[in-house]
């Protein structure tokens, strides 16, 4: 055969394989299509019956599958969970974008207790653009609070921690008997009982895990912990719900153990290091010059930690006399590897690391594609 | 029908609806799988014939046609594009991955002692990929040294930290007087004065911030501290910087201070939040239901170390003398706390806090811009 010929037949050949794809590609976007039109009748089924439509729990778990089909296809697992994460996210703005700012039980009287504070603002434009009546009650009005709590329909007391179960106790003679009483703080129990007390009717306490700035509330969490007459308590959850909420729902004991680490214990473990850095006056710009993504990322954690308010962090680490143990409980387990570090004891570290890898199981390997994903991210970006 | 028959109903709708989302999403994958198939084949036969493999306008043409086929599906275009655009990516990151591994001194006779073992293979495959003559020592292969040494322009040690002055020793006799001796150590100091002592030729101590792992060196960095003879040792340094990587040079001492904190201060403190965890037996998957997203970032941190070598770390750790000064420092500074906590003392906390803020200076506004960033793209993926 000549070249040309050589050429002509190679030439196609590569057509074929290109109208292959070509094929291919269109089965793709046709599947895209119908898949679309599936999850419509989901979320349409999920209005109808007030289900929440937003579900990490599953998506995660589509994700993990997709990922071990494309394993046994020899396919990228990583490139076929960006295209699935691209599909998950088109999907969820398509069922956002009508929530946006409804009002569940718009013209209903709200009064924020602590509505001039930051978090209470925050909260009083929500429910204003939602069509709600507002009121509010800032620290001088309590002698208008007769008048304030007439037809109301639901009470936020949003004011620092310790000040929550006196408020409610004040407020509670003066609620109309159907009102639902909630409050916006970081520990739950006590706030909870002293609202049970002060209060007869619907009574919810709310933890919004974030803090006045984010520029909607799209899968922001909020923690609810039931208190009396959940069903009364409903169309606020949902009002939630519908800004773009995850509600998660606890036990008020829950609730308190887990922000103990999920909070102060975390805190206070970014302090100390934050502290110790400072104390040795260690050169950090240097440090970032040596450092790969991940240190960058940590260390972002903890001056992170120190560019806010000191006041929100100490309430946070001395909450209750159950953190303060909590704390106590960290430095005695950490004092326990004293004599493991003077005597440089390798095999002891090692057997103490694995013991513990056990124990994080599956997570480590959730933990170290999720964090890999943010070092790519990093590198992209710096 | 009674509410729950209704709720069982809704349930078993739900169920089936997913169940179509799930199919269509494996024929998805399953297109893709094939996708790549008829891909390789182009390839394949491109290169073979000497075309070349990627070819932007027929992308593009590819990308339109999609796009216009989704608009007749009423699905969104730009959706879609971002779809094939990763697929796109995703074959020529498959098809470039072969290309890009230039040589600076291709045909160079290269020594890695311990390149059986993971990170010394890893550097291998790359010095073979771009055109060295690589040998390699293992274990049992010192009684070959002479004849494994001859004619060689670089001895590269990749072995435990603690056996690098021996094999530096062992070594250093053999070699060539105009070789370039280094070593991939994590701790520079001793290693560099062994080699120093062991061979009379160009040294220099390279620390490589990143494990056996990822695809490229894009953008790893490479600590690089002279040792002697710095402009025969340069081709080296370039070689790393060909490949991608950041060269950052310094001191071996100035070396081994950052590290203290980078690695050894930052690694024990992540395995002692690992280890009250698990202690304590905490929830963890309950605990990321709580979560903000910066939370499960930390705690990613967390897991990811514990999905990785129990003996890399031990190492790091207890690298040195210093090193673990430095961590009974550490334990000291934390335990100054333990007053303030039993006392909940929330003024002396604040008062420190602040004090730790000025400290931090700049770098917390800095910290904050990169962390919310980091954030935003959680929020996005989860």
């Amino acid at each position: 055969m000549k070249s040309t010929e050589i050429e002509k037949d190679v030439n196609s050949v590569l057509e074929h394989l290109r109208e292959n794809i070509e094929e291919i590609d269109r089965q793709v976007v046709s599947l895209l299509g119908k898949r679309q039109t599936v999850v419509d009748k989901v979320v349409d089924l999920k209005k109808a019956h007030n289900l929440p439509v937003y579900h990490p729990a599953r998506e995660e778990y589509l994700i993990s599958n997709r990922r071990s089909q494309s394993r046994e296809m020899g396919l990228n697992p990583d490139f076929i969970e960006e295209i699935f994460r691209s599909v998950i996210r088109q999907s969820r703005i398509k069922q956002s974008r009508d929530f946006s700012r409804k009002g569940v039980r718009p013209g209903a009287v709200v009064l924020i207790v602590g509505g001039h504070g930051e978090m209470g603002g925050y909260f009083l434009r929500y429910f204003r653009d939602s069509g709600y009546e507002v009121r509010v009650m800032g620290r001088h009005d309590w002698e208008k609070v007769e008048q304030l709590c007439e037809g109301l329909d639901l009470a936020i007391l949003s004011v620092p921690i310790d000040k929550t179960p006196w408020a409610a106790q004040k407020l509670g003679a003066h609620l109309p008997k159907d009102c639902v009483l909630t409050d916006l703080t970081s520990l739950k129990l006590k706030p909870l009982n002293a609202m049970l007390e002060a209060h007869e009717g619907p009574v919810i306490g709310l933890h919004p895990l974030f803090g006045p700035t984010p520029a909607n509330m799209d899968k922001q969490i909020v923690v609810m912990t039931p208190g009396r007459d959940e069903l009364s308590c409903q169309w606020l959850v949902d009002q939630f719900a519908a800004w773009g909420a995850i509600i998660v729902r606890a036990t008020a004991e829950e609730h308190d153990d887990i922000m103990g680490i999920v909070q102060t214990l975390r805190h206070f473990a970014t302090f100390a290091f934050g502290q110790f850095l400072a104390r040795r006056r260690v050169d950090i710009r240097r440090t970032l010059e040596f450092s790969s993504p991940i240190y960058r990322l940590e260390l972002g954690m903890v001056g992170r930690l120190f560019a806010q308010d000191e006041s929100l962090y100490s309430e946070i680490i001395f909450a209750s006399p159950e953190r303060r143990e909590l704390l106590k409980d960290y430095l005695k387990s950490l004092n326990d590897n004293l004599e493991m570090i003077e005597n440089g004891d390798k095999e002891l570290f090692k057997k103490e690391f694995k013991k513990i890898a056990e124990w994080f199981g599956p997570f480590s390997e959730q933990a170290m594609r999720e964090s890999s994903f943010m070092i790519t991210k990093l590198i992209e970006r710096f």
